[in-house]
């Protein structure tokens, strides 16, 4: 029997043009054999579409395009999750697993376990399965479908993330099922894509049957979905397998041989992928028509540049040279040996004159004083941040760009940034990448010739804001900080945890005592990625600014 | 019988210091002949604590000043609710509602319905109570406990709300309760107050009963808790209530006499304490030294440094005139006037020097044009923008101040308000306070003489930053543009609705696509109080960048 997996763009809240395409790739499958299709997670609103699920007209828009995409489903079966108005008690919504066949929508049953942490905000909109999973007899097999979450059983529980008080795989445990249905709205993280390929094989173990997963790609605001949806029979073995970021059909014969699963799905390239594609889709999706980069000469901003260089093409990218007084020689030729490895236009516009007058202007105001000259005083330091900033967003304005920040994870995470400065622009592609990754992604950039300046990637790093001003004048050095802060942000480890993992007190005190006074920083950071299990938006780590508790 | 209710400040994190003014006001109930103590929701950790909950020295902390509480609780119980470690399936924690008495903390039952919409997301870390309400015996007395939305039931249910499966009031129909005891932490918006007390008069009608409620006041980031704290007898009629925004304890006779409830509690006054009492305890819980508003003589900024002074009084608020070469002489003498009436320090810094320097240093690059030269394009007024904001920042900067953004949501709804301009700042005040009630809180200001200047309220709005410039020119008129936003933002309403109310199908597409185009800078918004049933903080409205659907 021949099975097939239908992976889709993410595209919000285009009903009827993901309806046209689910039915494009179902009839694709169709004609090469396929008896049973599987699309993704809520396949006709694109999963991503928050609280736009409240207008009335969403769901006329999203009923009126299904009902066109069921007319057109014939005798081949396509299972798929769609929101459906809940009448009963609770929640408005459900997100409805649903069989389509011969032009019918049969509900089979909702989500059950509606994820509600991390980036997740199900309970908000929909009530959740309170019945048992439903087991449909379909061409002489016992058919399950269960929607993302639903599937992650094995995996939380092993790693005390199982919050809910059902266990849906269990709960199909020596029902004799077959295939089991699963569509996907599964973000990606980096490391993801190992763990979902050993759970889902955990799975067909525990079940004995084949799996068919389907996924989403592209990047959606601040989520990126990877894709690679697959197909593994009931003896835990990849017949088939979507590639990532690419709208895909997978058919594939369930007796058919390994095709093999992704050897380096969770390497450093899969994470330069993310970022990529999470970029290319932020600009495509929203009409922008280029992205505008300060580069210092530094490598947090020629690793934003290269990555930008891959997403959307050499033209669409234009560097800008800010310097100010305090700008070494050095920066402005790494700057400029950048921009000729990457093809992109360079400007340079220096900051002088307008810091000059800007200080003339405020000396009345807050006095005159060199940065870095009153200790712990940043006044002119930010001045001049934000001077570049006001420039890019100057290019930006006038050309229908967006600047890209270019602060990464460990600086927006002590708050190591300026507001409206370094931290200005439309999308803030790094900042989910702590400054060790920062370096092995700049290093993989140079896989086939230099495209980053080696002195880019191995000079101290310094803001370059005051007299020979380094990083580690302000912070740890990165190679203790890192580890501090994946511990406390992505573990959720507090001082006391982290000094048991054998941190000085002193230092780590300080890392999360930091971390939690930038809290307001971040809340006024740009989008960006997150490409972590536990990133610094807003949607994934919801933290007071105003509280007396420090972890 | 002598019954209490206790009312604090909201003090996220605090636990110590929470269950000590707990304990304070405890003994002060006792002191006054009370049989029973009703506190707040999440009593010790404060309710607003997010993602805080999931660091394990949370809970040691948390449970620590809990039991230095307990062991103080004699006779009289005392019935709040706790954050609770769930030791079964499901979310990891349970807000738990206790009775503590002798020493001994006693679990209730859990909270039923855990709200997860608006501005809540409770879900996120609680598991629901699948118990039943536990009625308990009390000095000869049945009482029960109820959390926050579990007595919202009839409310809800009547405006299309009660997104639950459970129905606690009705589960404790015909149960014979003499006391519902119901710790809250009930954040506020306009013209909730007599809501309140209409749903808790229904309650008290369907089960018989009194109602002890206790609330929170005070600011937390976001969010505004009004207190107001009661005691409503069986009869419906209020016999005990604490004042608005204030510590208190409250010790009523069930056989007293009617005390009243609030005439004014729903009038402009509660919303203009409502949003100083947000700033001042935002400026407070940050250690913030004070705060500086950009004064251009228009009604917004009026407004905003009128109610900052109410806030944190005149020394703390600075004002400052940043006029362009746009500005009238009547914008400046505005200003002047209403720093004279405020009594608040005022300085000066023209902005066109640093204007002209970075129009010659931006000119090779993005070409020189006069503001509003080019139909559509906003770069050089938000130049000017950016430069005033960039001042703001020195002077906050420098002093340990925050600047306050002055836009109200009328201009946060459609985006008209610069990103790094005048949307800068630490907090913003009146961003979900519409143009509407903008002058309706300004002519309030002035109930007892003129605070805010008379011309800054007649004058017509203009950003000043082009010549001849009024808001009309970019935005329909604020009497045709409030009531589209109110339907569309506060009601969920698209398009289609809208019109069929009466508007003009063209105005309200046009602002219906410039709310959606705008998501991108709310994103980046500086915080402020929601004030509204449906504020534009990602915290309350959650809504896509990238997407394809315009309701």
């Amino acid at each position: 029997m021949k099975v097939a997996v239908i992976q889709s763009h993410i595209l919000v809240g285009d009903f009827a043009g993901n309806a046209e395409r689910l039915l494009a790739a179902y009839k694709k499958a169709v004609a090469s054999g396929t008896e049973i299709v599987v699309a993704q997670e809520d396949a006709i609103a694109g999963y991503c579409e928050g609280d736009q699920r409240f207008y009335p007209s969403f769901l006329q828009a999203h009923d009126a395009a299904l009902s066109v995409l069921a007319k057109n489903i014939g005798d081949v079966g396509l299972v798929m999750s769609v929101t459906v108005p809940n009448g009963g008690q609770g929640k408005p919504l459900f997100n409805m697993g649903v069989l389509i066949q011969h032009g019918t929508i049969k509900n089979l049953q909702a989500k059950t376990n509606l994820a509600t942490d991390t980036v997740f905000n199900d309970y908000r909109w929909y009530e959740p399965n309170t019945l048992g999973i439903e087991i449909f007899e379909y061409r002489g097999l016992r058919l399950a479908a269960l929607i993302c979450q639903d599937l992650w059983e094995k995996y939380d529980a092993a790693h005390g993330e199982h919050f809910f008080t059902r266990y849906p795989i269990s709960e199909l445990k020596g029902k004799g099922v077959d295939l089991l249905l699963v569509p996907n709205a599964s973000p990606y993280w980096w490391g993801k894509g190992s763990v979902r390929e050993e759970m889902v094989r955990d799975v067909t173990r525990e079940l004995g049957c084949a799996v068919l997963y389907a996924n989403y790609w592209g990047g959606q605001d601040e989520l990126v979905f990877d894709g690679r949806s697959f197909i593994m029979n009931k003896d835990g073995v990849v017949i088939g397998v979507a590639p990532a970021y690419a709208d895909a059909v997978v058919v594939a014969d369930l007796a058919g041989p390994e095709v093999g699963y992704f050897s380096d799905q969770d390497d450093i390239n899969a994470l330069e992928d993310a970022l990529v594609i999470s970029l290319r889709d932020y600009v495509e999706k929203n009409r922008i028509k280029g992205v505008v980069i300060g580069l210092s000469g530094g490598i947090d901003s020629a690793l934003v540049a290269a990555l930008a260089v891959k997403a959307l093409g050499p033209e669409k990218v234009v560097g800008v040279r800010l310097p100010s007084a305090y700008s070494s020689d050095g920066s402005l030729t790494d700057a400029l040996a950048l921009a000729k490895n990457l093809g992109i236009r360079l400007e340079t516009v220096p900051i002088a004159d307008v810091y000059e007058t800007l200080r003339k202007s405020v000396t009345p105001l807050i006095g005159f004083h060199e940065p870095g000259e009153i200790a712990g005083d940043v006044t002119e330091e930010n001045m001049q941040a934000r001077i570049r900033g006001m420039i890019l967003m100057a290019f930006a304005n006038r050309f229908g760009f967006i600047p890209i920040a270019t602060g990464n994870k460990s600086e927006f995470s002590v708050g190591f940034a300026t507001l409206y400065g370094d931290m200005c622009g439309g999308f803030a592609l790094i900042k989910d990448v702590l400054k060790r990754d920062v370096y092995r992604l700049a290093e993989n950039c140079n896989r086939d010739g230099i495209m980053i300046p080696k002195n880019s990637i191995t000079k101290p790093p310094s803001a370059e804001l005051r007299p020979n001003q380094v990083d580690s004048d302000s912070l740890p050095d990165y190679p203790t900080l890192d580890p501090i802060l994946e511990l406390h942000i992505e573990q959720s480890k507090g001082v006391e945890e982290i000094v048991a993992e054998g941190f000085d007190r002193k230092t780590v005190k300080r890392v999360v005592l930091m971390t939690a006074r930038a809290e307001f920083k971040r809340r006024q950071a740009p989008p960006g990625p997150i490409v972590s299990k536990e990133g610094l938006a807003w949607l994934n780590r919801q933290y007071p600014i105003s509280t007396k508790f420090l972890p």
